[in-house]
């Protein structure tokens, strides 16, 4: 069964991934069909597609797998392909993998002859929750994320759990940050219930996913440019992002996921240090994520270097480090401006609470 | 003194550059100012910018002049300019210069961050009249013309005539058969005007250049995405298109605009052919051209290549050729599928009217 979200620019689709493909294009005209994966999601992923008749006649474009190869030359060989192909302005790509696909996909789409329609089918869990809505795509450049895109909406996007058994564990958990981030940004019964499931068993969690689509949908539809409530999609992030910045740079980087995991304790530490919060809740937040992550540890010694990426981060407005913070879970305060002792001293808070495990 | 088109998407302005940025700049808000030239706009349009203020700060971008940099390596070193002088997003690229400036600066604009605004200074004729209208931006890939782009409309666009100073009376000639080609699908009375001009005079053609804007813009507006009337801009291009592939062949290649003007020529004799013309229009077309161009001998044996180029034009259906034709001056039909055997007519037709001069 394929279920759907309403959504004003796109559907998105829920369920078999092979059913939705079917539907989708039983009454839409397209000249040719190309899809596009790594070379993860061929082996593991495309056979899923296999009872898609019109996928047959397809063209299957494969780069390689992972961020380092998210960048123009990669482009270049994927407007290749399609030009090798004579694809036209009526042919569809369809992206199926995680979020370096989408996004570069989606841009390539979106350029090629001033644009193809495209079809986005995110892999993995992370690219279901979040890289599945917003519009965002693009690709990185001289080692600045996604500094090369555009804004442009998919045809479709088709969401299917049985993918996420194509994922590792840890893969899986990292994911899961950002559906615990939109459960506890705007839904505090979404929260009650991601603290009762399973992460060893993704794919029974169709519902938990459309719920927190649903909520990031909800977010950006109301501020698709950023300007205001968007913005609390950055709760966990302004510290994670730092987080995740420095350990890249050690033996042992973190996913997304776990940085954000960790940046969301933090951030929950500076909501109770300003009321926003109550003690007994950061509790409840620390402990559901401690049951999932095991929490880097941070050392005073660089406490420096994380306030130096903190301070470059393009949120930030008259030279304050700028968070979103939780008021209560399931509630957001955007916009808080927090001076660099504050933040020492919930650095300091965390790594008492996770010691004390 | 500035005058303005209305336009529903953006303002056109026409008049002194100079004063036309200064008065656009006067009640915007940008972080940062760029200018995007070729070597050629460096040396002789940006000195005309001289007393615009703002500019004494902006960072000016210099890339190699011609069609053949107007690639993906070009871009990167355009992005690459951007992100070394931290260009944010609320920066301004200003592009300066003809076609391959304003199609590629404005696709790199359109990119950089997911989208930066630009604003257009055309300094040749033919993008003056032509590619300043329509939001159509790109590079060449793989040998294929705007085959990577994007619709964007720029913020605003200036149109000097005082910049066709730095022209070369063959350029000039060039762009001034888009202007011929707008008023014979549009504007009897705008073609009786334009036979009485001085092509070596371009810089007194204000109104003439500001009309024939306006007659591209209507056509644009009514049809953005070339589903019907705006085909009528195709006049003249599909063999006009064809000479000038054939020729760049030769050691005697053609600029866009001349071979437009001998399309044009072939086109109003398959419109006489059609009856949507008279002789009397058709020999009126055939030595208003011929007024200004010097029109190009084609072969009988050349014709198998010259059909060969058609075929392959993205315009056709249904594998005949489509052209749009004249019906009287000043109007157009849409459309009309030729069999080839009524283009040999035509071309053997028109390789009579220019022998008999």
């Amino acid at each position: 069964m394929v279920t759907q979200i309403k959504n004003p620019e796109y559907p998105i689709f829920f369920g078999d991934a092979a059913e939705a493909l079917i539907n989708f294009l039983s009454d839409k005209s397209f000249t040719q069909l190309f899809v596009l994966t790594d070379k993860n999601t061929y082996v593991h992923c495309l056979p899923l597609l296999n009872k898609v008749p019109a996928l047959s006649d397809a063209r299957v474009l494969t780069i390689e797998a992972g961020e380092k190869h998210k960048n123009i030359d990669t482009c270049q060989t994927i407007w290749s392909g399609l030009m090798q192909h004579e694809a036209d302005r009526k042919a569809l790509l369809i992206n199926l993998g995680g979020g370096v696909i989408g996004d570069m996909g989606g841009f390539c789409a979106s350029t090629f002859k001033r644009g193809i329609r495209f079809l986005q089918i995110p892999t993995t869990l992370l690219s279901q929750v979040d890289a599945s809505v917003g519009g965002k795509l693009g690709i990185d450049f001289m080692g600045v994320k996604n500094s090369i895109g555009v804004f442009q909406n998919p045809e479709t996007v088709i969401i299917d759990p049985a993918f996420l058994k194509t994922l590792s564990p840890r893969e899986v958990r990292s994911g899961f940050a950002e559906m615990l981030k939109h459960s506890l940004i705007r839904d505090h019964n979404q929260w009650q219930i991601l603290t009762r499931v399973d992460p060893e068993q993704p794919e029974n969690w169709r519902e938990q996913i459309a719920a927190s689509v649903a909520i990031k949908q909800q977010i950006v539809e109301a501020d698709p440019l950023e300007k205001g409530i968007r913005k609390a999609l950055n709760f966990g992030h302004t510290i994670g992002h730092a987080l995740e910045s420095f350990f890249l740079e050690t033996s042992h980087p973190l996913l997304h996921g776990e940085a954000i995991a960790a940046g969301m304790v933090v951030e929950a530490i500076l909501s109770e240090q300003r009321g926003l919060l109550t003690t007994a809740q950061l509790v409840a937040i620390k402990t559901e994520i401690n049951r999932i992550y095991s929490l880097p540890a941070v050392n005073t010694e660089t406490y420096p270097v994380l306030l130096e990426y903190m301070r470059q981060d393009k949120k930030n407005e008259q030279r304050q480090i700028n968070c979103s913070l939780l008021h209560g879970i399931g509630n957001i305060r955007i916009d808080c401006l927090i001076p660099e002792d504050t933040i020492v001293e919930a650095l300091n808070r965390y790594q008492d609470l996770i010691s004390a495990d």
